[in-house]
């Protein structure tokens, strides 16, 4: 197998942009990724980062399409503020490029909530159509429409935390939708960005825990669409953990039937059974966020009341891989035809080894979560 | 005015029993406190602790109760193991002394929620009865019966951040106790006491986070009888924080008609008008960890969502002192007639300059906790 | 007794003036300080903090001369850049006041050190005669000469914990100071200040560790002019601890003959018999962060080489209180002939139980350290 | 390339033995190593770990020399107490097996130096036999000898961090010995083991930084013997930092001349030319803990005191990978012949395109250790 597919990314400097960088440089179907920044090219060099793979240097360029024509780039990521992204898209997509995006700006459907983000074309004929072109890539949800794709909207971490565990719920027609959906969700610092403010300063930080953005989180929106929810039926807030990185949400449901444990433990590893990122942790273990730290797996697990009608839900990831960047390489790998693991995780050289995680029992997964051991 | 009350504590090393030791023994009404050891009187010396006041080594003397009567104890506090509680309290309070206790033991009335701790005795005449006599010990709302009490059962940490968050909402019959209440909280890890185990290892918690106990928790009975709620009217869960104290619950809950941020506003602090040890956070501002650690305080905020009708409402406090020693000297100044800040708050020569806390306005509350400033 | 003493405050909102700011609220000898920014009279509002004592609001006023000589201030403390005290220490003098400097603008009479800060005035007549008249303020040091100070320059964090540990050794005449020192200090974040930057930011500290400013830091001067060190003769070098506040240097010396265990607990001990904020911590113990934050006390511990001629000195302190603002109460105190312990430490109300800590056994003064327990 | 050796390992629930186990299942010439538990065999069974690679379970079986041969195991890993390896090694060499050990047992030949392992055997013929017969398994010190070594001794973490600071120094004879050489080291608490006791409890150790073991460390004497100096030449102490991973040196020394900059950076790079897991760091930049965690490289950078004669050299590794699991497959790396490199970085499938690091300049360098980023 030779690397074959030539990608650009702007702004591989944030977190998000870093992680997936060092993915991509490491992908043994990519050519080493092309480093963009968003400043155009007026002759002053923007920097250069070190490849993970052999510690040389790596130039990051000024941004021009010629440049992107020039190297043969197929596939655009962009780990660029929204308001960039808005802005770059419709062009890159006129010139046929392929395009990941990290930020928000092509999530939501809805005028209503992308209005959070403030976009001034909403509900123009043109943004309308790029957005009815653009796929929301959870890939767990969409896999089969993937390979057609040309506009990816990466999820946000937040969402994909709450959709993944809902999912499998919501499809089967057991949840209570209409007693309404609590979505508690923390997140690590790292989700806050690179750049410093009083809110990411460690004195104010370590030590502490705080909740924020409670019925406004601009993911709300996200999360009722991609699961077809009405306003008044999920509550959605965020808290700050102590913590670089990882996402945990506890996410609390009525069923509209009471169901035993092997029934619900079936139904999710039943949904679950084709998606290798996605470990499924039957009771009475539960996901912590250090199991999925640094990986692009997100873990489910589950606690149900003795009524057998209301769960807590707990949905662990790494907000900057599932969330972030490995999930915008898992969504290219299913782009191109590859093996969704490509680059993601540690893969032997005898590929066909892989098993299928969906059959593991339920004690090899708690142990696998524990990282070991009885 | 001159110290006057002798007291007593069993359980003076463990995280309460420091934090308890350390108010008493700067506490101007009180002597510095008798301190016991669990082990009875067998000739070995069970050590020592050092004064906070003045450096000066303090014996731990083995427990005996002709030592308490030696020395004039009218008050015992119990900082110890709920067996132990269980065990000795009927004998303090046959030897008419006044009793303290900030385990579990006395807390709960319904048989069935207090079946959790394991108590052979529970039904038993004389156990029912000691615990018709037990004050549960939350000062907000049993103010006016703690100088009778004879027994208070000090409430559990997490209890006590849920109950005073929901009180308010439930008095007024806002509440739409039919939709339930979900409690998402989420603890620093000295409430899980002072013994090392795996889960209070550094590397197993720092850098991590990670539900236990939903729908479980012993403290659930606490919850569930002091706000009179039926166990399908709570989902409690509990999370273990990297931090070192404090905890913050997240509570969601629905009301029965919509209500205007000024009414629930008003509302809350209305209750709390006689409270002085309960901050109210009015929006946009919400309490974090960090405002009450290391303080009495129980800090409480909301965010109402668009509707009017649903909620949720952030309590924090710190699991050592409003949520076990600090608590528990609360209601001794109650016990005793004294200012219930007593010992508890840095107070002034001239006391009288002590305001009435409630009517500050909610922007002042707002910067006072942040500790500063605008 | 009644309050009495008037001071000011420039600064109150940095990490260091708010610790300061607290302790004065709760000061018997002090009215509340009037707080002042360091923005000048232009009309608009600074703002306001929140009294620790009472909950209500006090007003930051902009800086003016006029407004101090109203409100009858007599000391006014600087917790600002040393630019500003530079600039601004002058005119305080010239107009009676007395001044507690926080920066580092009057600490050094070396020109050659003092040229770090950039002050332009260095070696000019006003200025000399200036530095001349300023007190360095270690007041374990320099107890005696306070009474008679108009102008105190606190000292910084680091230099504290290692003029205090060299200290005895120094006037031992025990070290070998040919051979050289080596102080090799860590500190907790908050001594990086309360703005944020890439440096503070958690997401680059938590987790992590560094080293930085070897040689070069701007505190070296300090410890070598109060230490009479010839700068080969220290080797200074600083580190960042992922913890929010604390100091502890680790310092190695030789010694000009070798010493008992006890020869040197015994001088350590003498050498601070009339210091109740320096705990002297006998081997096998050895103080550690946690047992001086929140505190004014310095801890300082020892570990002897079998050879008894190396040594490692251990020292501890809160970079914000003894290293700041608790060390800037504790002039005060002296320079108005009170009890240096005013303010600083929990007074029982007879205040004569107050023992010297100086004859407070080993084995107590280590439990004493350990919040506890043997 | 197919995998072709079989490997065993004992001890592989422990933190590095954790560290050791991922490494091996990943990496490309090994076959699964076979797991074994401490305990001989009962026919109880000691339980499993899941596979990194493929989330299946792999068993742990009891230890029995009888499996071993049956399973064809060419190479055994302990990850066991220095006990467990002291007695079990001889048979292992004995029966031909070659063996890497992590624990203490065999890396000290200086009687007095190992006596505070507390071995019965110490001075008898056959264990001065078989200890003539380690290799003491720093790589980058032993390169050579390791084609044809059957005992390998795999260094301490501390050890590692501080012989791989000095040892170009030492062979330059640059170093001034005789003035001796201070090490002030500072490791995360997996460095304490995974059994929970008070001094790796959370609230112990968040938020805290202590001193543990000066002069009397049991790694002093690898050290010594590794950089032949006398006891008399070393100060070396240990901190406990409240991090989960990594150790930080700070090494002060003197030298015989004053060298330049550019002098020390081309002696310190030639030293490790060959060495691609040492990355060297030229001022000012210095590595930080954080830029070798969950790596095996030790990054090495250094102060230079404006005289040319002082020097600060700062060290950094992840105590669990090049600090142990990691050198130790770094080790068998050379002790087959292979590249060193295999299953310990990210190798492309070119693998002729991964570079020499030496040649790296030192901008790149700094820029590689930031993880980034100009």
């Amino acid at each position: 197998m030779s690397a074959e597919l030539q990608s650009a990314v702007v702004g591989a400097t944030g977190y998000s942009g870093q992680e997936l960088t060092r993915i991509l440089f490491q992908h043994p179907r990519m050519k080493p990724p092309l480093l963009l920044s968003r400043e155009t090219d007026d002759g002053s060099a923007p920097g250069e980062i070190i490849s993970p793979v052999d510690g040389t240097a790596v130039p990051i360029h000024p941004f021009s399409w010629r440049l992107l024509h020039q190297r043969g780039v197929d596939l655009l990521y962009l780990a660029t503020p929204h308001e960039i992204s808005r802005q770059w898209v419709p062009e890159a997509i006129a010139r046929g490029l392929r395009v990941i995006d990290l930020s928000g700006a092509w999530r939501l459907r809805t005028h209503q909530y992308a209005a959070v983000y403030g976009f001034k074309d909403i509900g123009s004929p043109a943004s309308d159509a790029l957005q009815e072109k653009a796929l929301y890539g959870l890939p767990e949800l969409c896999r089969d429409r993937l390979p057609d794709a040309q506009l990816v909207a990466n999820p946000g971490c937040y969402p994909t935390s709450a959709i993944l565990a809902l999912a499998p719920l919501l499809q089967s027609g057991l949840l209570d939708v209409d007693h309404g959906v609590v979505c508690d969700s923390k997140s690590g610092v790292s989700g806050a960005g690179k750049s410093p403010t009083q809110q990411t300063h460690f004195v104010e930080t370590a030590e502490n825990f705080r909740a924020y953005s409670a019925f406004t989180h601009r993911h709300t929106g996200e999360i009722l669409e991609q699961l077809q929810l009405a306003p008044a039926q999920l509550a959605f807030s965020t808290h700050l953990l102590p913590i670089r990185r990882g996402i945990l949400s506890s996410i609390y449901a009525h069923l509209k039937r009471p169901v035993t444990a092997s029934e619900l433990e079936e139904l999710i590893r039943d949904f679950y059974a084709r998606s290798p990122f996605v470990r499924v942790f039957a009771p009475p273990r539960l996901p912590e966020v250090q199991h999925s730290q640094h990986s692009n797996f997100c873990d489910i697990g589950w606690v149900l009341a003795p009524d057998g009608k209301r769960l807590m839900l707990v949905s662990c990831l790494d907000n900057l891989i599932k969330g972030a960047g490995g999930q915008a390489v898992q969504n290219m790998n299913l782009m191109y035809g590859w093996d969704e693991r490509e680059g993601l995780v540690p893969v032997p050289e005898t590929r066909s080894r892989f098993p299928r995680a969906a059959y593991v029992s339920a004690a090899t997964q708690a142990s696998y979560a524990a990282g070991a051991i009885h």
